[in-house]
């Protein structure tokens, strides 16, 4: 554990940088702006949503050393809002700056082989996998994981993009070859009560604070509703959940928010067993529930983490069961209808273009717990 | 009333203009956001704290025509954040973009003669007060009124500025001398119990809705807290001052939020009286508290009425009481403690210097009804 000396609370005024300009780096940056805190985008796409809110921001693409260099000279402290950054980029920006999560957190999640390898040594149960990057590594996967079972690129892939399920009969080289030679996972298929997350924060002093863990819904691979608390998940399986999610943290070091996304499998005798999916080393969508939901944001609270500041307090405002909606394409058309519905929250992305499959906005609702 | 086909509603995406560069435009410009409206701010100065979150920001003098033009011309509805706004620039903002609230409730809000003489219009009582233009009105207007009595500049006052206490023994002269020939007002003094604010919003279709009646402490003429509900009004009473904010929003076909500041006076066998101090044609620093204590903030609520969209919900968080406390100054240096403070939720406004006598920041803390 780094010792407080070795931490020092980055102070309001100073200035958060975010690698990434998407929906997930604007709510950070209005997160960061409220604690009076400066902010400075990165990201290659001119009409990057996460521009609008921030005191400075780069347009560079993320192989522009000297471009990643500048903006880490400008800040205090450097945190992303996805994992998908390049191994040099993240090299770069930890030598200018302090870089939260790590670049060791980045390198171990942004690949599925590395991160289930990484869950696996902590003893931690994952689907049953295998590397796959030759037609040949695939029939010898599918021998020994049956079908079905999932293809999977081991890198890039979001909202069920790069991956294909294969079952009885499919043509599992033809699967392959979609992906073009690019290095990916099969995963044994795992027939899963319900899919939870926990989404939790790491301090740099060790400091570990979780939120409840909540249930995901998923329509067409995109997820659409996330609720907390999970229904019918039991005290004693989402006690174990945050334990899987803080033995992760500490393994890695972690510091700043965190997913980590859970299959819940029925055992006998109502005994239930969890495998980890997936580590999203940063703000999550199955946590967009805390914004009015939680006494304190997964926004807010990675400004405290990767600033080293005290966690906010992650219980549930009033003690309320939430919903959170997510508003895909044409679904965001509803604001107006949305906006006059009683109690509910609605949160839009200020993205130029509606299409389908993309995230426009989300809606909280709180109720009184049933 | 206006007619549904006169205010069309503002569409996410579109681009609300705000006048004013300090915190409360910066607290509406990050509401603004969150429904995904891009915000341009206009103010005179560099370091306006409302530059940092907003898409575009004009730097340029309120009287510059042709700026406020085209900053009008750039925005699909403009609103302001403080009431000191010369005429002139309203009309010019009214003249290229729809101006909410009008032209009219900045003038009628921002003299405090125009003010009290609207207010009397409707029937509500306000302090007595006489027009002070002249040495020689003082000395009448001191006949009148009695001392102690408040001579205050009729515009540009706030938090104590631009006023003073004449009692007894005073050189009143020197006093009004102070202000250098401006036109002041003197007003009677009211020996008030409390002093509640009420805060509501009002939209284009003429909806009306008001947040609890708030009770507000200063401290060196600063407001440094709010309280909800108010301790020790009566219902009877905190509805009586709900009626009185509606009263004057209709009146003045007031579109957006707004603050009316009345002292309560206690009457013989417990009969309250309220009199009205003062209209403020914006969100207010006594409203504060409901970032986190209410289901809509008053920021969100300031969106919702200049685009025409449904007003929210102004209801308690939880039912919970609330507390607001203003971060003076070096209170904010602070900050870390009231971070790791549980329950507490800080708010910094990032404002680059720190001074005596200046808002820097606040915090709101909810606790169960007592």
């Amino acid at each position: 554990m780094a010792s407080p000396a070795s931490t020092p609370m980055i102070r309001p005024g100073g200035t958060l940088g975010i690698v990434g300009g998407g929906q997930l780096g604007r709510m950070i940056a209005l997160a960061a702006a409220d604690y009076g805190l400066k902010v400075h985008i990165y990201a290659p796409d001119a009409d990057s949503p996460a521009f609008d809110v921030a005191h400075a921001h780069t347009l560079a693409p993320y192989d522009d050393a000297a471009a990643l260099a500048a903006f880490a000279d400008a800040c205090d402290v450097v945190t992303y809002e996805f994992e998908n950054i390049p191994h040099a980029t993240a090299a770069v920006l930890a030598e200018h700056a302090i870089l939260r999560p790590s670049a060791t957190a980045l390198l171990t999640t942004q690949d599925r082989l590395s991160e289930k390898d990484f869950v696996a040594s902590l003893g931690i149960p994952t689907a049953p996998y295998r590397a796959v990057d030759s037609a040949e590594d695939l029939v010898r996967a599918l021998d020994a994981l049956g079908r079905p079972a999932v293809l999977k690129t081991r890198r890039f892939g979001y909202d069920g993009k790069g991956q294909r399920m294969i079952r009885e009969g499919d043509d599992a080289a033809a699967l392959l070859a979609e992906f073009k030679g690019v290095p990916c996972i099969l995963e044994g298929f795992v027939p899963f009560e319900r899919e939870i997350s926990v989404v939790a924060a790491r301090g740099p002093d060790g400091a570990f604070a979780a939120y409840d863990p909540c249930a995901n819904e998923h329509r067409d691979h995109i997820l659409a509703f996330t609720r907390v608390p999970a229904p019918g998940l039991t005290r004693a399986t989402g006690d174990a959940a945050v334990a899987i999610a803080r033995a992760i943290a500490e393994a890695l070091d972690y510091v700043g928010v965190f997913a980590v996304e859970m299959f819940e499998i029925a055992g006998p005798e109502g005994a239930a067993r969890l495998v980890v999916n997936e580590i999203a080393p940063r703000v999550h969508n199955s946590g967009h529930w805390t914004s009015e939901g939680a006494l304190t944001s997964q926004f807010a609270q990675t400004v405290r983490a990767v600033c080293g500041w005290p966690l906010g307090d992650t219980g549930r405002t009033g003690g309320m069961a939430v919903e959170m909606e997510n508003l895909i394409g044409a679904q965001a058309d509803a604001w107006a209808e949305l906006l006059a519905e009683p109690g509910a929250h609605l949160h839009l992305y200020g993205k130029a273009e509606s299409r389908p499959g993309r995230k426009m906005g989300h809606v909280t609702r709180l109720k009184p717990l049933g």
